[in-house]
């Protein structure tokens, strides 16, 4: 038996534990009733203490320490090099803190509700303060394992973006800010001219239900191997590429945010249900990072979604469904509205113009409190102070400013860029399915499985066995490159506004 | 530390795991996708082994045999006995043996419904005879393990209902089918006279839905602590007392089918969530045996469900949600129709009082089939033998005779005569609530909390730290005592179809 089988137990362990977990989460999401969290908690911890054990354990340091000397397959490589990330990221950490960080979170998530509830930052503060110290501190002890001397908000970036660091980071939101900044003051003095009202009439759940479940199928989602429901914040999950599950949450004076949610969960889902067999329920058999799902996920949702092609074959049907809401929306009317762009102070229902910004924002005093001593009370009024010179607006309280998402209080710092990065690489894409398959020409038709298909072959089968650059570069010869965002949203908003 | 605290993590883990696979399985039957359950059977068996390897180890069986010899609390004794006897059906198998064992009753169930869906009992008959040769063997294990000479029967029906044996069962059975087979007779020469036309009418779902959820909610099924879905068979299960869910299945043609299900499985879930929080995710934080759980969901459908009491305050709503269905039909007449009675082939759709057959017949020849050779092609023919003798009627083909049910292809031997017992078990317990709480006078009034109440005190608290004996003795100073269930049948059906 070679040291690789040996390794298999655990690796299926790993992702047999992983794999529960996951529909504990979905599970809670979704149907569970409301006081089964206490008890569910407490087996969920265990189940995640069983996952770090059979992570890190003397035989698998003893593996890891051997696979490196042996001749492997590429997949069986691929594998080992994950796990090793995994490992690597875990293992620097003691024992102890690591269970009282996690006891820290799974309590600061209830607090931070709270505290954005009453508008209470001086109730998150401490809790927040404290994880953050939690960050830097293990950030340190993995920079010192890896003998990294650089910026500590580097290590966290790694995490979510394996090859990303403040450097790129900065020179290309530093590009965003230059491009998107005018842009926004364009396009919001404009923006007033389309009439969005028709999308806050009161527009029947069910048949928004039908909507969303006919646009899923539409874009490929496979109901065989998926699973769409309901919850309060729309999300996606899966437990192996044949059981992907999304969730939407509707709204009766909203037509948009069900039909966006759906496309833009049905873009991750798709990621997901296109990895290849001989990948999923191994360490490589999921995206490849955070920002190149949030890549799928988007071009779904933006470039596609938002797109005239996309829906000159859908709006007829969409209005035949709500008549007497749309009768007099005009597909030109619709395409603005989809795409009215005007400065808001919550990221989460931001528009594609400005979402960027927010994240900028973020990733700004993330960079900061990471790699600075700061003083956790300021840290509102420097939320709003970049709101106000970024978007132009400030927040009026704490809630609608620094409390409104819920990331910090799990710990996410360095997840936010992701998102950025994914609006960005979305855009790549975009640029070169235009060449590659008339991708318009695809929509047109409703040829769907077209697009799939390529995204399928060069990207999304291969899971974690290629990084983002990887991808990119196998797909079009070229690497990560911001440029083709800043170009489309250019082109985009300024060919859509100069009507108005 | 004590012996017991050294113990608390093996436990933690196995409830755990067993949790982690109930959800699985509760999700199986419920929204996993159709292509899902190959990969999610692998994670299942991993998970399973898992929780073999927290059950049986070494630290285990020191540990056992430590704890034998200290003092205890009534808890910790209970739950240490609870864990013995998991481990003592366990440990005399060699695990090799045990995981061919899990591998071939994995696709035994598919090979079983194939053959029940082309009526091909020879498809199906090596298979069982495996499944059988297993049963025998294990069970010889385990005999010899204890130094037991009896039938080996006897060990699978241990198994199901601690304290349970073929002699015990055969006493009950003799004179179950002296009672039940005159009694069916000439029930069954009147039953003709009750039309039960109405039944077969059409019923929406969507109204239906919210039939059955009305009386999940007035018999005390709690919503913030259970989950009502729907799936192809009803069942139930629970993941802790705080999460307690059922399921049921709906018909457009049959009205009853639907509500008698979920009271049945509303009746197991409130035994559950009944379950003392200082048991619930310990080794007797669930229901005390199969034949007491099934004691519960039968006094729920039939003693209860079943009762003129129980439909006086609720049989005008119904009359009210189906007007169109029911106008005509009077509260007599619909109280006649649940309670129409005549031979069928089927187990699952058989009335109360033909039901304890079906019982018989397979208790019958799963006594055979263990404790004797025998020859696995002569079973459909010794089942049809059965039918026509017991109950006048001869199956056509084995998809109606031996292939209906299918617990053989789990391997399920010993498990059938639980049934039959629940069904006792229920009648001394609803003989007692007659004098106890004046239970008729309850269900008029619709005051189920103080039924409720009364079983979560004397029964349902206990979990598994007292045995069915123990519950009943406790309660009414009696131990099982099959004649109540033959008085209840007597009485009931003579004084209902005394005036046809």
């Amino acid at each position: 038996m070679n040291s690789f089988n040996k390794l298999k137990p655990y690796l299926d362990k790993q992702n047999a534990l992983f794999t529960a977990l996951t529909l504990f989460e979905w599970d809670n999401a979704t149907k569970a009733p409301e006081k089964a969290i206490d008890n569910t908690s407490a087996v969920m911890g265990i189940l995640s203490d069983e996952y770090y054990n059979a992570l890190i354990n003397d035989d698998v340091t003893f593996l890891l320490n051997t696979l490196c000397k042996e001749q492997l397959s590429a997949l069986e490589s691929s594998i080992v090099k994950e796990l090793k990330n995994a490992y690597d990221d875990v293992r620097p950490i003691p024992q102890a803190e690591y269970s009282a960080y996690k006891a820290l979170t799974a309590k600061a998530s209830s607090v931070w509700q709270k505290a954005k509830k009453n508008n209470d930052y001086a109730l998150f503060a401490p809790v927040l303060k404290e994880i953050i110290d939690y960050k830097k501190k293990f950030a340190a002890y993995k920079a010192k394992d890896r003998g990294y001397n650089g910026p500590l908000y580097d290590i966290l970036l790694d995490e979510y973006e394996k090859g990303f660091n403040t450097q790129i980071l900065d020179t290309f939101f530093n590009r965003l800010k230059d491009t998107i900044i005018p842009l926004v003051r364009m396009v919001s003095k404009k923006s007033d001219k389309i009439d969005k009202h028709y999308n806050e009439l009161h527009y029947d759940i069910d048949k928004q239900r039908e909507v969303s479940h006919r646009l899923a199928k539409y874009i490929g989602f496979d109901f065989t191997k998926g699973v769409m429901l309901e919850s309060a914040h729309p999300f996606t999950t899966n437990l192996h590429n044949r059981d992907v599950r999304i969730t939407t949450a509707f709204f009766e004076n909203n037509l948009e945010s069900a039909m966006f949610s759906t496309i833009h969960e049905g873009g991750h889902a798709l990621y997901e249900m296109h990895i290849d067999d001989a990948l999923t329920m191994t360490p490589v058999g999921t995206g490849t990072s955070m920002g190149f799902h949030e890549g799928q996920s988007r071009l779904f949702e933006n470039n596609i979604g938002r797109s005239r092609a996309f829906w000159t074959p859908l709006y007829p049907q969409l209005q035949e469904t709500f008549k007497e809401q749309l009768n007099d929306i005009t597909l030109d009317h619709f395409i603005l509205g989809i795409n009215k762009s005007q400065p808001s102070l919550i990221r989460t229902e931001a528009d594609e113009l400005t979402y960027c910004l927010h994240i900028i924002i973020r990733y700004e005093i993330e960079k900061y409190v990471i790699n600075n001593d700061f003083d956790i009370d300021l840290l509102p009024k420097l939320w709003n102070d970049k709101y106000e010179e970024y978007l132009g607006i400030r927040p009026e309280n704490d809630s609608e400013g620094i409390l409104q998402d819920i990331h910090w209080s799990c710990g996410d710092f360095g997840y936010f860029p992701s998102y950025a990065i994914g609006t960005a690489i979305a855009a790549q894409i975009y640029a070169h399915l235009k060449t590659a398959i008339n991708i318009d020409d695809c929509l047109e038709k409703g040829n769907f499985a077209a697009i799939n298909d390529y995204l399928k072959e060069h990207l999304h089968r291969f899971g974690k066995t290629k990084t983002t650059n990887e991808l990119l570069s196998g797909m079009m010869g070229e690497n990560f490159n911001p440029q083709y965002y800043i170009d489309y949203l250019n082109e985009k908003y300024t060919a859509l506004y100069s009507s108005l």
